[in-house]
C-alpha cells in the first residue's frame, strides 16, 4: 500500500465467485487477505485459488491463506462477505468472531435491506458497509471462477461508530482505494439504498428470468417476447424506486439493457442455484422490494407475477 | 334417437382426447359417428377406442369406422373438430370435404377468435358452431383416453345459412340434445364470445401455469404464491373481458378457483403439448386476448408476462 499506514487484514467470508474473485485480486496486489471456506477448503489448499478472466487472463493464487473454521483465523480489519443472501441468518456470528474492534464489515450481496437484516445482529464497534458488484463472474469448480467482463464495486456507507459524513466518506475511500490499487474500479455511492434499487432493475429481470426460463443472457436478449418481457418488469422496478423515494435516471433502464446487449452470454446466479437446488434469494431481490413498494403505494404485477412463480419452482425443484 | 328423422351422420376431426371421448360416447348411444385418425389410425383399427372414465367407467368402442385419409370418409351433416388451434390453417379443406351440403360444423376448442380465423376459409353453405368442453380429459397412448371428472360442453351458433334467430337455436337444440342423449352435459349458449371469455378465465391461468411451472392443478392449488398469481391472473381476464363488453357474474372467477381445489389433480393440455414438443396453443389462449383488450384499453400485465414467458419456452424448448 501506498499509504504508508499499517497494512489492513482482509478477511473474505464466503469465497465463491464474488469472494473469490476480489480476494484473489486484493491478494495479488499484496494486500494480507485470509479466505473462510467450506466445501472447497481442501481443493483450495490442494491448488490454491484461480481465476479464469477474459479481462485480467489467467490469474492464479497458488498459496492461500485458508480456513475452514473462523476459529481459526486472525482478527480482521476488513471482512468482505460474499455470501449467499439466503444464509444471513448464521452470518452474523462468524462475522463477529473474525472480526478485530471496530473491522469494517463490507456486504457484498444482492437486493434491498440484507444490511436492515445483518445489523441488528453485529457488534456495535463494527461497521457494516453494503456493496454492489457490477460483475459477470461464475464458480466452475472448487477453488475455480470463471470471470467473463465488467468488475466494478459501488460501496457505500450503512450503519456503525462512523456518525459523521466525513467519517464515512474516509471508511469508504479507504476500501474503494484498496480495490482501485488491485485493479478493480470501485466508486462510493452517496446513497446506498438508491444503488441497491438501481442494481434490482438488472437483478429482477435477469436472475429471475434465468432461474425460471432455464437460460442466459443472450438468449433472453435475442428473443421478441423476453426482450419486452425485461424492458416491462425494467421500468416496473424504476416505478418501484420512484415511489420509495430514489428517483433513478429516467434512461438508466435503457442503458442496462443496451450494456447487457453487449455483454458475454451469462448465466446470472440465480440461474446457477436453481440448476444446483440451492435455495434461491427471493427475500432480498423480490420479496422485500415488491413489500417496499407497495408499501409506498407502487405494484409492481409483472415482478410480483415473476416473484410468485420462482416461489412456486424454488418450493418444487427437484 | 328419439325425435324420428333421419340418424345424422357424424364426424369426428381430431380423435384425441376431446374427439375421441366424445366422438365414443355418440356412438355408443347409437348415432352413426365416423373418426378421421392420423397417427392413431393403425391402434384403433386393431384395438378400438377405449375411454377410462372415473365417471362412467371403463368404456370401449370395438368396431370403430375409422379413416386415415378425408377423402375415404362419407359426407357428414355434422362434424365435431377437436384438434389443437395451431393446425387451423390446414383444417378447412379436410372440414369441406368431410361434409354433406349444409352441414354443421362444431369446434370444440379453447381460446378466442378460433371461428373468425376458420370462417373464411370454410364454404357458405356450411355452419359454423363454437363449443367449450368443461371437462378434465387427456389421451394416454394412441386410442386410449383417461377421463377424470365433468364432461359438459357448452355451444353457442357462430355463422353460416342460419341467419334467424330460432333457425340458429334449432341448430343449437339438435347438438345439445345429440350430446344429451349420448349421457353427456350439454347447454346453448346465448353468446359464444361470452362464453370464450369464461372459459379463459380457467385456460389463461391454468394452461399456462402448467406448461411454465412444468406442474399440475393440485400443486398450483396447494402453493400460497401460485394461488395468487391464479386468482390475479383470472381477475385481470376477468377485467379483459369487461373492456372487450363481456361482463361476467363477479364472483366467476372465484367460483372456477373453488371447483379447481374441488378437481381431481389434473394437467392441462398445454402441459403435455410443452413436455411433448408440441407447439403450444398461445395465440388463441393469449395473444388474441391480450390484443382484443389492449384495443378497448385495458393492459392485463400479469397475463402479458404469462404470455411472453410461454412463448420464449416454446420457441426454446427441447
Amino acid at each position: 500500500m501506498s499509504s504508508g499506514t499499517q497494512r489492513p487484514r482482509i478477511g473474505i467470508i464466503g469465497t465463491g465467485a464474488i469472494g473469490g474473485f476480489y480476494g484473489l485480486m486484493l491478494a495479488r496486489a499484496g494486500f494480507d487477505v485470509h479466505f473462510l471456506l467450506r466445501s472447497e477448503f481442501d481443493a483450495v489448499i490442494r491448488n490454491g485459488l484461480q481465476v479464469n478472466s477474459a479481462v485480467h487472463g489467467a490469474l492464479a493464487l497458488e498459496r492461500v491463506q485458508a480456513y475452514c473454521s473462523v476459529a481459526d483465523m486472525p482478527p480482521c480489519d476488513w471482512l468482505l462477505v460474499g455470501t449467499k443472501s439466503t444464509s444471513n441468518d448464521g452470518l452474523a456470528p462468524i462475522i463477529a468472531q473474525a472480526s478485530a474492534p471496530g473491522a469494517k464489515v463490507l456486504l457484498l450481496q444482492n437486493g434491498l435491506a440484507v444490511e436492515e437484516q445483518l445489523r441488528p445482529l453485529l457488534p456495535e464497534h463494527l461497521h457494516l458497509l453494503g456493496g454492489l458488484c457490477f460483475i459477470c463472474v461464475h464458480r466452475v469448480e472448487p477453488g475455480v471462477v470463471a470471470h467473463q467482463a465488467f468488475g466494478a464495486v459501488s460501496i457505500g456507507y450503512h450503519s456503525g461508530p462512523a456518525i459523521d459524513r466525513e467519517g464515512r466518506q474516509a471508511i469508504v475511500e479507504q476500501i474503494t482505494g484498496m480495490f482501485q490499487s488491485a485493479g478493480v474500479e470501485s466508486h462510493a455511492m452517496a446513497d446506498l439504498q438508491q444503488a441497491r434499487w438501481q442494481k434490482l432493475v438488472w437483478n429482477v429481470p435477469y436472475n429471475g428470468l434465468s432461474a425460471l426460463l432455464k437460460t442466459s443472457t443472450a438468449p433472453l436478449m435475442a428473443d421478441p417476447d423476453s426482450r419486452d418481457l425485461i424492458q416491462a418488469l425494467m421500468e416496473e422496478v424504476r416505478q418501484g424506486a420512484e415511489a420509495c423515494g430514489y428517483a433513478l435516471p429516467p434512461d438508466y433502464p435503457r442503458q442496462l439493457f443496451e450494456t447487457t446487449e453487449k455483454m458475454p452470454d451469462y448465466k446470472p446466479s440465480m440461474h446457477h442455484d436453481f440448476v444446483n437446488g440451492r435455495p434461491l434469494e427471493l427475500e432480498a431481490i423480490y420479496a422485500r422490494p415488491l413489500a417496499a413498494a407497495l408499501a409506498a403505494g407502487c405494484d409492481m404485477p409483472r415482478v410480483r407475477a415473476l416473484y410468485q412463480a420462482l416461489a412456486f419452482i424454488g418450493r418444487h425443484k427437484g
